[in-house]
Protein backbone atom coordinates (compact mmCIF):
# COMPACT_ATOMS: atom_id res chain seq x y z
CA UNK A 1 0.00 0.00 0.00
CA UNK A 2 1.04 3.31 -0.63
CA UNK A 3 1.27 6.22 1.61
CA UNK A 4 -1.06 8.10 -0.70
CA UNK A 5 -4.02 5.10 -0.69
CA UNK A 6 -3.78 4.91 3.22
CA UNK A 7 -4.44 8.88 3.52
CA UNK A 8 -7.74 8.17 1.13
CA UNK A 9 -8.80 5.46 2.72
CA UNK A 10 -8.72 7.64 6.13
CA UNK A 11 -10.61 10.11 4.70
CA UNK A 12 -13.19 7.31 3.33
CA UNK A 13 -13.34 6.30 7.01
CA UNK A 14 -13.67 9.62 8.36
CA UNK A 15 -16.89 9.88 5.84
CA UNK A 16 -18.98 7.00 8.29
CA UNK A 17 -17.93 9.50 11.07
CA UNK A 18 -19.42 12.57 12.76
CA UNK A 19 -22.49 12.51 10.66
CA UNK A 20 -25.94 14.02 11.19
CA UNK A 21 -28.67 11.32 11.26
CA UNK A 22 -30.61 13.25 8.48
CA UNK A 23 -27.50 13.12 6.23
CA UNK A 24 -25.87 9.55 6.30
CA UNK A 25 -23.23 9.01 4.08
CA UNK A 26 -24.88 7.82 0.56
CA UNK A 27 -22.90 5.90 -1.88
CA UNK A 28 -24.32 5.46 -5.70
CA UNK A 29 -22.80 2.04 -7.20
CA UNK A 30 -21.02 2.62 -10.04
CA UNK A 31 -20.74 -0.80 -12.73
CA UNK A 32 -18.57 0.50 -15.25
CA UNK A 33 -16.57 4.21 -15.83
CA UNK A 34 -19.03 6.04 -17.38
CA UNK A 35 -21.23 5.89 -14.63
CA UNK A 36 -19.02 6.22 -12.04
CA UNK A 37 -18.12 9.81 -13.68
CA UNK A 38 -22.27 10.21 -14.01
CA UNK A 39 -22.08 9.52 -10.00
CA UNK A 40 -19.29 12.12 -9.56
CA UNK A 41 -20.58 14.81 -11.65
CA UNK A 42 -23.87 14.37 -9.70
CA UNK A 43 -21.80 15.16 -6.80
CA UNK A 44 -21.18 12.44 -4.20
CA UNK A 45 -18.12 11.74 -2.89
CA UNK A 46 -17.59 8.32 -2.69
CA UNK A 47 -18.52 5.58 -4.63
CA UNK A 48 -18.98 1.97 -4.04
CA UNK A 49 -19.74 -0.74 -6.19
CA UNK A 50 -22.24 -3.26 -6.84
CA UNK A 51 -21.14 -6.68 -7.74
CA UNK A 52 -24.54 -7.34 -9.39
CA UNK A 53 -24.40 -4.30 -11.28
CA UNK A 54 -20.58 -4.94 -12.28
CA UNK A 55 -21.84 -8.47 -13.37
CA UNK A 56 -24.71 -7.46 -15.27
CA UNK A 57 -23.18 -5.09 -16.73
CA UNK A 58 -19.94 -7.23 -18.07
CA UNK A 59 -23.17 -10.21 -18.92
CA UNK A 60 -22.63 -12.29 -16.18
CA UNK A 61 -25.23 -13.41 -13.59
CA UNK A 62 -24.83 -12.05 -10.19
CA UNK A 63 -21.99 -14.32 -8.06
CA UNK A 64 -20.50 -15.88 -11.28
CA UNK A 65 -18.32 -12.64 -12.26
CA UNK A 66 -14.82 -14.63 -13.19
CA UNK A 67 -12.29 -12.99 -10.83
CA UNK A 68 -9.96 -11.36 -12.67
CA UNK A 69 -13.19 -9.68 -14.61
CA UNK A 70 -14.04 -8.12 -11.17
CA UNK A 71 -11.56 -6.90 -10.13
CA UNK A 72 -10.08 -5.17 -13.97
CA UNK A 73 -13.81 -3.39 -13.60
CA UNK A 74 -13.15 -2.26 -10.13
CA UNK A 75 -9.73 -0.85 -11.57
CA UNK A 76 -11.47 0.67 -14.69
CA UNK A 77 -13.70 2.29 -12.40
CA UNK A 78 -11.37 3.81 -9.90
CA UNK A 79 -9.34 4.61 -12.76
CA UNK A 80 -12.14 7.22 -13.89
CA UNK A 81 -12.80 8.92 -10.68
CA UNK A 82 -10.85 10.86 -8.26
CA UNK A 83 -13.28 10.20 -5.15
CA UNK A 84 -12.55 7.01 -3.00
CA UNK A 85 -14.19 4.04 -4.23
CA UNK A 86 -15.17 0.93 -2.43
CA UNK A 87 -15.42 -2.53 -4.20
CA UNK A 88 -18.42 -4.98 -3.35
CA UNK A 89 -16.00 -8.41 -3.52
CA UNK A 90 -19.07 -10.64 -3.04
CA UNK A 91 -17.60 -13.72 -0.56
CA UNK A 92 -13.61 -12.88 -1.36
CA UNK A 93 -13.29 -15.46 -4.67
CA UNK A 94 -11.66 -17.70 -2.60
CA UNK A 95 -8.59 -15.85 -2.04
CA UNK A 96 -6.73 -15.56 1.37
CA UNK A 97 -6.44 -12.65 3.02
CA UNK A 98 -3.07 -11.66 1.74
CA UNK A 99 -4.27 -12.41 -2.08
CA UNK A 100 -7.19 -10.24 -1.52
CA UNK A 101 -5.78 -7.25 0.12
CA UNK A 102 -3.15 -6.80 -2.18
CA UNK A 103 -5.42 -7.39 -5.33
CA UNK A 104 -7.88 -5.14 -4.04
CA UNK A 105 -5.42 -2.44 -3.33
CA UNK A 106 -3.43 -3.40 -6.73
CA UNK A 107 -7.24 -1.20 -8.16
CA UNK A 108 -6.75 1.45 -6.30
CA UNK A 109 -9.90 0.31 -3.92
CA UNK A 110 -9.88 2.11 -0.36
CA UNK A 111 -12.48 0.11 0.83
CA UNK A 112 -14.49 -3.45 0.31
CA UNK A 113 -17.50 -5.11 1.24
CA UNK A 114 -17.27 -9.10 2.01
CA UNK A 115 -20.09 -11.34 2.58
CA UNK A 116 -20.26 -13.97 5.41
CA UNK A 117 -22.46 -16.19 2.57
CA UNK A 118 -21.77 -18.14 -0.76
CA UNK A 119 -23.97 -16.60 -3.20
CA UNK A 120 -24.13 -19.75 -5.13
CA UNK A 121 -24.54 -21.84 -2.15
CA UNK A 122 -26.20 -19.98 -0.34
CA UNK A 123 -24.99 -20.98 2.70
CA UNK A 124 -24.33 -18.80 5.55
CA UNK A 125 -20.52 -19.18 6.66
CA UNK A 126 -19.94 -19.71 10.15
CA UNK A 127 -19.80 -16.49 12.15
CA UNK A 128 -16.41 -17.31 13.69
CA UNK A 129 -14.91 -18.40 10.75
CA UNK A 130 -16.06 -15.27 9.37
CA UNK A 131 -14.53 -12.88 11.92
CA UNK A 132 -11.26 -14.81 11.37
CA UNK A 133 -11.18 -13.81 8.14
CA UNK A 134 -11.87 -10.31 8.90
CA UNK A 135 -9.59 -9.97 11.57
CA UNK A 136 -6.83 -11.37 8.68
CA UNK A 137 -8.20 -9.26 6.41
CA UNK A 138 -7.60 -6.24 9.01
CA UNK A 139 -4.23 -7.55 9.40
CA UNK A 140 -3.37 -7.53 5.89
CA UNK A 141 -4.78 -4.21 5.01
CA UNK A 142 -3.83 -2.50 7.99
CA UNK A 143 -5.91 1.15 7.90
CA UNK A 144 -5.59 1.36 3.85
CA UNK A 145 -8.93 -0.12 3.56
CA UNK A 146 -12.57 0.51 4.66
CA UNK A 147 -14.18 -2.81 5.28
CA UNK A 148 -17.98 -3.25 5.21
CA UNK A 149 -19.10 -6.95 6.77
CA UNK A 150 -21.89 -7.58 5.38
CA UNK A 151 -24.01 -9.93 7.37
CA UNK A 152 -26.65 -11.85 5.51
CA UNK A 153 -28.89 -13.90 7.97
CA UNK A 154 -31.70 -11.51 6.24
CA UNK A 155 -30.48 -12.46 3.12
CA UNK A 156 -30.10 -16.17 3.82
CA UNK A 157 -30.67 -18.88 5.96
CA UNK A 158 -34.04 -19.73 7.37
CA UNK A 159 -35.42 -16.74 8.22
CA UNK A 160 -35.07 -15.36 4.63
CA UNK A 161 -36.60 -18.34 3.52
CA UNK A 162 -39.35 -17.94 5.83
CA UNK A 163 -38.27 -20.55 7.96
CA UNK A 164 -38.91 -21.33 11.46
CA UNK A 165 -36.17 -18.57 12.48
CA UNK A 166 -38.17 -15.93 13.27
CA UNK A 167 -37.50 -11.85 12.96
CA UNK A 168 -36.13 -11.92 16.30
CA UNK A 169 -33.86 -15.04 16.41
CA UNK A 170 -32.48 -13.49 12.92
CA UNK A 171 -32.05 -9.82 14.80
CA UNK A 172 -29.91 -11.94 17.83
CA UNK A 173 -27.97 -13.64 14.69
CA UNK A 174 -27.18 -10.30 13.24
CA UNK A 175 -26.13 -8.84 16.24
CA UNK A 176 -23.88 -11.72 17.15
CA UNK A 177 -22.32 -11.45 13.92
CA UNK A 178 -22.40 -7.76 13.85
CA UNK A 179 -20.33 -7.72 17.36
CA UNK A 180 -17.82 -10.63 16.17
CA UNK A 181 -17.32 -8.64 13.34
CA UNK A 182 -16.67 -5.45 14.91
CA UNK A 183 -14.09 -6.96 17.20
CA UNK A 184 -12.46 -7.99 14.60
CA UNK A 185 -11.99 -5.02 13.28
CA UNK A 186 -14.18 -3.97 10.65
CA UNK A 187 -15.19 -0.30 9.81
CA UNK A 188 -18.90 -0.88 9.09
CA UNK A 189 -21.47 -3.58 9.21
CA UNK A 190 -24.33 -4.19 6.34
CA UNK A 191 -27.36 -6.27 7.80
CA UNK A 192 -28.38 -6.61 4.26
CA UNK A 193 -32.21 -6.81 3.70
CA UNK A 194 -32.67 -6.21 7.43
CA UNK A 195 -35.93 -4.61 8.09
CA UNK A 196 -35.74 -0.98 8.99
CA UNK A 197 -37.98 -1.22 11.99
CA UNK A 198 -34.69 -3.29 13.27
CA UNK A 199 -31.56 -0.92 12.26
CA UNK A 200 -31.89 1.37 15.34
CA UNK A 201 -31.15 -1.73 17.64
CA UNK A 202 -28.93 -2.98 15.18
CA UNK A 203 -26.79 0.13 15.06
CA UNK A 204 -26.97 0.55 18.83
CA UNK A 205 -25.88 -2.95 19.72
CA UNK A 206 -23.10 -3.35 17.25
CA UNK A 207 -21.61 -0.36 18.06
CA UNK A 208 -19.92 0.51 14.65
CA UNK A 209 -21.50 2.06 11.29
CA UNK A 210 -24.28 0.14 9.80
CA UNK A 211 -24.88 0.02 6.44
CA UNK A 212 -28.55 -0.07 4.79
CA UNK A 213 -29.52 -0.80 1.25
CA UNK A 214 -32.22 1.56 -0.08
CA UNK A 215 -33.28 -1.14 -3.00
CA UNK A 216 -36.30 0.25 -4.20
CA UNK A 217 -37.20 3.38 -4.92
CA UNK A 218 -40.88 3.34 -2.95
CA UNK A 219 -38.98 2.42 -0.20
CA UNK A 220 -37.03 4.19 2.67
CA UNK A 221 -35.24 7.20 1.59
CA UNK A 222 -31.70 7.54 2.93
CA UNK A 223 -32.79 10.13 5.17
CA UNK A 224 -35.07 7.89 7.15
CA UNK A 225 -32.42 5.36 6.80
CA UNK A 226 -30.31 7.63 8.56
CA UNK A 227 -32.65 8.57 11.05
CA UNK A 228 -33.20 4.76 11.84
CA UNK A 229 -29.71 4.69 12.73
CA UNK A 230 -27.46 3.65 9.29
CA UNK A 231 -24.45 5.64 8.72
CA UNK A 232 -23.92 4.93 5.19
CA UNK A 233 -26.93 3.90 2.48
CA UNK A 234 -25.95 2.25 -1.02
CA UNK A 235 -28.48 0.71 -3.33
CA UNK A 236 -26.94 -2.56 -5.08
CA UNK A 237 -28.05 -2.86 -8.30
CA UNK A 238 -30.61 0.11 -8.42
CA UNK A 239 -29.31 2.24 -10.22
CA UNK A 240 -28.32 0.18 -12.78
CA UNK A 241 -31.46 -1.53 -13.23
CA UNK A 242 -32.91 2.26 -13.55
CA UNK A 243 -30.37 3.81 -15.59
CA UNK A 244 -30.99 0.03 -17.93
CA UNK A 245 -34.84 0.81 -17.88
CA UNK A 246 -33.59 4.79 -18.89
CA UNK A 247 -32.06 3.16 -21.44
CA UNK A 248 -34.41 0.90 -22.85
CA UNK A 249 -36.71 4.26 -22.87
CA UNK A 250 -34.37 6.36 -24.93
CA UNK A 251 -33.89 3.59 -27.23
CA UNK A 252 -37.66 2.93 -27.73
CA UNK A 253 -38.05 7.06 -28.30
CA UNK A 254 -35.63 7.01 -31.41
CA UNK A 255 -38.24 5.77 -33.89
CA UNK A 256 -39.16 4.64 -36.32
CA UNK A 257 -40.53 1.88 -34.44
CA UNK A 258 -38.04 -1.44 -34.88
CA UNK A 259 -39.32 -3.61 -37.71
CA UNK A 260 -37.51 -6.45 -38.76
CA UNK A 261 -37.53 -6.80 -42.49
CA UNK B 1 -16.16 -18.55 -39.63
CA UNK B 2 -18.97 -21.15 -38.97
CA UNK B 3 -21.78 -21.73 -40.80
CA UNK B 4 -24.23 -20.68 -38.21
CA UNK B 5 -22.27 -17.07 -38.47
CA UNK B 6 -22.58 -16.58 -41.80
CA UNK B 7 -26.26 -17.39 -41.65
CA UNK B 8 -26.59 -14.80 -39.00
CA UNK B 9 -24.25 -12.34 -41.34
CA UNK B 10 -26.67 -13.39 -43.84
CA UNK B 11 -29.48 -12.14 -41.95
CA UNK B 12 -28.27 -9.27 -40.81
CA UNK B 13 -27.16 -8.26 -44.41
CA UNK B 14 -30.65 -8.57 -45.59
CA UNK B 15 -31.97 -6.20 -42.98
CA UNK B 16 -30.15 -3.34 -45.16
CA UNK B 17 -32.37 -4.29 -48.54
CA UNK B 18 -35.61 -4.50 -49.43
CA UNK B 19 -36.73 -1.17 -46.77
CA UNK B 20 -39.53 1.24 -46.89
CA UNK B 21 -37.83 4.84 -47.21
CA UNK B 22 -39.76 5.64 -44.06
CA UNK B 23 -38.52 2.97 -41.94
CA UNK B 24 -34.56 2.42 -42.40
CA UNK B 25 -32.79 0.16 -40.32
CA UNK B 26 -32.13 1.61 -37.05
CA UNK B 27 -29.24 0.36 -34.84
CA UNK B 28 -29.23 1.17 -31.07
CA UNK B 29 -25.30 1.69 -29.88
CA UNK B 30 -24.49 -0.29 -27.04
CA UNK B 31 -21.33 -0.08 -24.60
CA UNK B 32 -21.32 -3.17 -22.29
CA UNK B 33 -24.07 -6.52 -22.11
CA UNK B 34 -26.27 -4.15 -19.83
CA UNK B 35 -26.95 -1.59 -22.68
CA UNK B 36 -27.31 -4.19 -25.13
CA UNK B 37 -29.98 -5.90 -23.20
CA UNK B 38 -31.48 -3.05 -22.68
CA UNK B 39 -32.13 -2.44 -26.90
CA UNK B 40 -32.76 -5.77 -27.60
CA UNK B 41 -35.62 -5.30 -24.96
CA UNK B 42 -36.71 -1.84 -26.60
CA UNK B 43 -37.51 -4.41 -29.68
CA UNK B 44 -34.45 -3.66 -32.27
CA UNK B 45 -33.69 -6.71 -34.44
CA UNK B 46 -29.66 -5.70 -34.37
CA UNK B 47 -27.17 -2.90 -32.48
CA UNK B 48 -24.16 -1.82 -33.86
CA UNK B 49 -21.60 -0.70 -30.91
CA UNK B 50 -20.06 2.67 -30.80
CA UNK B 51 -16.38 2.82 -30.50
CA UNK B 52 -17.03 6.50 -28.47
CA UNK B 53 -19.84 4.70 -26.24
CA UNK B 54 -16.96 1.67 -25.47
CA UNK B 55 -14.06 3.61 -24.66
CA UNK B 56 -16.20 5.45 -22.28
CA UNK B 57 -17.52 3.35 -20.26
CA UNK B 58 -14.51 1.60 -20.21
CA UNK B 59 -12.77 4.81 -19.07
CA UNK B 60 -10.79 5.96 -22.54
CA UNK B 61 -10.38 8.71 -24.91
CA UNK B 62 -12.23 7.60 -28.32
CA UNK B 63 -9.33 6.30 -30.15
CA UNK B 64 -7.39 4.66 -27.73
CA UNK B 65 -8.64 1.91 -26.15
CA UNK B 66 -6.29 -0.97 -26.31
CA UNK B 67 -7.04 -3.30 -29.25
CA UNK B 68 -7.58 -6.34 -26.78
CA UNK B 69 -9.98 -4.41 -24.74
CA UNK B 70 -12.19 -3.06 -27.57
CA UNK B 71 -12.67 -7.06 -28.80
CA UNK B 72 -13.11 -8.34 -25.40
CA UNK B 73 -15.72 -5.56 -24.81
CA UNK B 74 -17.75 -6.47 -28.35
CA UNK B 75 -17.09 -10.19 -27.30
CA UNK B 76 -19.36 -9.73 -23.77
CA UNK B 77 -22.29 -7.68 -26.00
CA UNK B 78 -22.45 -10.34 -28.63
CA UNK B 79 -22.54 -13.07 -25.71
CA UNK B 80 -25.40 -10.99 -23.79
CA UNK B 81 -27.83 -10.70 -26.51
CA UNK B 82 -29.36 -13.00 -29.40
CA UNK B 83 -29.44 -10.31 -32.33
CA UNK B 84 -26.44 -9.68 -34.59
CA UNK B 85 -23.91 -7.49 -33.60
CA UNK B 86 -21.98 -4.58 -35.49
CA UNK B 87 -18.70 -3.75 -34.23
CA UNK B 88 -17.14 -0.49 -34.81
CA UNK B 89 -13.67 -1.05 -35.24
CA UNK B 90 -12.37 2.26 -35.63
CA UNK B 91 -9.70 1.87 -38.57
CA UNK B 92 -8.54 -1.46 -37.98
CA UNK B 93 -6.36 -0.97 -34.71
CA UNK B 94 -3.40 -1.32 -37.40
CA UNK B 95 -4.50 -5.71 -37.40
CA UNK B 96 -3.59 -6.71 -41.28
CA UNK B 97 -7.06 -8.02 -43.19
CA UNK B 98 -6.81 -11.65 -42.18
CA UNK B 99 -5.94 -11.03 -38.05
CA UNK B 100 -8.63 -7.99 -38.74
CA UNK B 101 -11.64 -10.66 -39.55
CA UNK B 102 -10.20 -13.39 -36.86
CA UNK B 103 -10.24 -11.84 -34.57
CA UNK B 104 -14.11 -10.06 -35.11
CA UNK B 105 -15.10 -12.97 -35.97
CA UNK B 106 -14.02 -15.05 -32.48
CA UNK B 107 -16.08 -12.08 -31.24
CA UNK B 108 -19.03 -13.61 -32.80
CA UNK B 109 -19.87 -9.89 -34.49
CA UNK B 110 -21.30 -10.34 -37.61
CA UNK B 111 -20.11 -6.68 -39.08
CA UNK B 112 -17.93 -3.82 -38.33
CA UNK B 113 -17.30 -0.57 -39.44
CA UNK B 114 -14.28 0.34 -40.89
CA UNK B 115 -12.90 4.06 -40.75
CA UNK B 116 -11.24 5.74 -43.74
CA UNK B 117 -9.10 8.11 -41.27
CA UNK B 118 -6.71 7.90 -38.51
CA UNK B 119 -8.71 8.67 -35.16
CA UNK B 120 -5.75 10.08 -33.58
CA UNK B 121 -3.23 12.02 -36.34
CA UNK B 122 -6.72 12.68 -37.86
CA UNK B 123 -5.36 12.23 -41.61
CA UNK B 124 -7.75 11.25 -43.98
CA UNK B 125 -6.30 7.78 -45.41
CA UNK B 126 -5.54 7.66 -49.51
CA UNK B 127 -8.88 6.50 -51.03
CA UNK B 128 -7.25 3.54 -52.93
CA UNK B 129 -4.96 2.10 -50.20
CA UNK B 130 -8.46 2.18 -48.38
CA UNK B 131 -10.51 0.36 -50.98
CA UNK B 132 -7.91 -2.23 -51.08
CA UNK B 133 -7.72 -2.82 -47.75
CA UNK B 134 -11.65 -3.74 -47.64
CA UNK B 135 -11.24 -5.66 -50.39
CA UNK B 136 -9.25 -7.59 -48.12
CA UNK B 137 -10.91 -8.00 -45.75
CA UNK B 138 -14.08 -8.62 -47.73
CA UNK B 139 -12.05 -11.61 -49.25
CA UNK B 140 -11.04 -12.91 -45.58
CA UNK B 141 -14.57 -12.61 -44.73
CA UNK B 142 -16.36 -13.98 -47.31
CA UNK B 143 -19.92 -12.97 -46.83
CA UNK B 144 -19.48 -13.77 -42.59
CA UNK B 145 -19.30 -9.83 -41.90
CA UNK B 146 -21.48 -6.97 -42.86
CA UNK B 147 -19.03 -4.86 -44.13
CA UNK B 148 -19.87 -0.63 -43.19
CA UNK B 149 -17.18 1.82 -44.44
CA UNK B 150 -16.99 4.78 -43.30
CA UNK B 151 -16.18 7.79 -44.99
CA UNK B 152 -14.76 10.19 -42.94
CA UNK B 153 -14.69 13.45 -45.43
CA UNK B 154 -17.15 15.66 -43.46
CA UNK B 155 -15.71 14.64 -40.57
CA UNK B 156 -11.69 15.22 -41.21
CA UNK B 157 -9.74 17.04 -43.57
CA UNK B 158 -10.28 20.34 -45.30
CA UNK B 159 -14.17 20.43 -45.25
CA UNK B 160 -14.46 19.17 -41.78
CA UNK B 161 -11.78 22.25 -40.52
CA UNK B 162 -13.55 25.00 -42.55
CA UNK B 163 -10.73 25.19 -45.30
CA UNK B 164 -11.03 25.71 -48.41
CA UNK B 165 -12.73 22.35 -49.45
CA UNK B 166 -16.32 23.44 -50.46
CA UNK B 167 -19.17 21.29 -49.63
CA UNK B 168 -19.00 20.67 -53.17
CA UNK B 169 -15.60 18.79 -53.22
CA UNK B 170 -16.55 17.23 -50.25
CA UNK B 171 -19.42 15.42 -51.75
CA UNK B 172 -17.71 14.69 -54.88
CA UNK B 173 -14.48 13.55 -52.67
CA UNK B 174 -17.34 11.02 -50.40
CA UNK B 175 -18.51 10.03 -54.01
CA UNK B 176 -15.37 8.65 -54.95
CA UNK B 177 -14.42 6.69 -52.09
CA UNK B 178 -18.08 5.41 -51.65
CA UNK B 179 -18.25 4.43 -55.55
CA UNK B 180 -14.48 2.99 -54.51
CA UNK B 181 -16.01 1.18 -51.09
CA UNK B 182 -18.74 -0.11 -53.06
CA UNK B 183 -16.81 -1.90 -55.79
CA UNK B 184 -14.35 -3.37 -52.88
CA UNK B 185 -17.35 -5.36 -52.09
CA UNK B 186 -18.39 -3.66 -48.97
CA UNK B 187 -22.21 -3.94 -48.09
CA UNK B 188 -22.68 -0.83 -46.84
CA UNK B 189 -21.28 3.13 -46.41
CA UNK B 190 -21.14 5.63 -43.79
CA UNK B 191 -20.64 9.31 -44.88
CA UNK B 192 -20.20 10.47 -40.95
CA UNK B 193 -21.34 13.97 -40.68
CA UNK B 194 -22.43 14.16 -44.10
CA UNK B 195 -25.18 17.22 -44.39
CA UNK B 196 -28.43 15.89 -44.50
CA UNK B 197 -29.50 17.85 -47.63
CA UNK B 198 -26.13 15.73 -49.55
CA UNK B 199 -27.96 12.36 -48.94
CA UNK B 200 -30.17 11.98 -51.84
CA UNK B 201 -27.32 12.01 -54.18
CA UNK B 202 -24.56 9.87 -51.95
CA UNK B 203 -27.50 7.42 -52.34
CA UNK B 204 -28.09 7.58 -55.83
CA UNK B 205 -24.23 8.11 -56.78
CA UNK B 206 -22.79 5.17 -54.11
CA UNK B 207 -25.66 2.31 -55.30
CA UNK B 208 -25.18 0.95 -51.70
CA UNK B 209 -26.99 1.13 -48.77
CA UNK B 210 -25.97 4.14 -46.77
CA UNK B 211 -25.91 4.34 -42.85
CA UNK B 212 -26.25 8.00 -41.49
CA UNK B 213 -25.94 9.18 -38.21
CA UNK B 214 -28.66 10.65 -35.94
CA UNK B 215 -26.15 12.17 -33.55
CA UNK B 216 -28.35 14.93 -31.52
CA UNK B 217 -32.20 14.66 -30.63
CA UNK B 218 -32.95 17.25 -32.08
CA UNK B 219 -31.03 16.62 -35.82
CA UNK B 220 -33.34 14.82 -38.34
CA UNK B 221 -35.08 11.84 -37.45
CA UNK B 222 -34.69 8.46 -38.34
CA UNK B 223 -37.79 8.55 -40.59
CA UNK B 224 -36.54 12.15 -41.98
CA UNK B 225 -33.28 10.26 -42.83
CA UNK B 226 -34.72 7.13 -44.28
CA UNK B 227 -36.63 9.74 -46.76
CA UNK B 228 -33.57 11.35 -47.84
CA UNK B 229 -32.47 8.15 -48.80
CA UNK B 230 -30.43 6.77 -45.51
CA UNK B 231 -31.11 2.70 -45.43
CA UNK B 232 -29.26 2.00 -41.83
CA UNK B 233 -29.20 4.88 -38.77
CA UNK B 234 -26.90 4.82 -35.87
CA UNK B 235 -25.88 7.33 -33.17
CA UNK B 236 -22.97 7.13 -32.56
CA UNK B 237 -21.97 7.53 -28.54
CA UNK B 238 -25.70 9.40 -28.15
CA UNK B 239 -27.83 6.58 -26.20
CA UNK B 240 -24.28 6.32 -23.95
CA UNK B 241 -24.39 9.98 -23.49
CA UNK B 242 -28.25 10.34 -22.84
CA UNK B 243 -28.35 6.95 -20.42
CA UNK B 244 -25.00 8.54 -18.36
CA UNK B 245 -27.22 11.67 -17.94
CA UNK B 246 -30.14 9.75 -16.93
CA UNK B 247 -27.81 7.74 -14.62
CA UNK B 248 -26.45 11.23 -13.09
CA UNK B 249 -29.83 12.48 -12.94
CA UNK B 250 -31.48 9.53 -10.89
CA UNK B 251 -28.22 9.58 -8.72
CA UNK B 252 -28.91 13.29 -8.20
CA UNK B 253 -32.66 12.31 -6.90
CA UNK B 254 -31.55 9.93 -4.07
CA UNK B 255 -31.18 12.36 -1.60
CA UNK B 256 -29.94 13.24 0.75
CA UNK B 257 -28.50 16.11 -0.93
CA UNK B 258 -24.59 15.10 -1.04
CA UNK B 259 -22.14 16.27 1.69
CA UNK B 260 -18.34 15.81 2.64
CA UNK B 261 -18.36 15.36 6.44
Amino acid sequence: MTTSATAEARAFRAMHHGRDAETPLVLPGPWDAGSARAFVDAGFPALATPSAGIAASLGFQDGRTPTEEMFAAVARIVRAVEVPVSADLESGYGLDAKELVERLLETGAVGCNLEDSDALTKQLTDPREQADRLAAVRAEAGDSLVINARIDVFARGAFAQGGPEDAERAAEAAIERGRAYAAAGVDCVYPIFAPPELLPRLATAVGVPVNAAAFAPDGPSPAELGRLGATRVTFGPRLFLATMAAARDLAGQLGPAPSTP
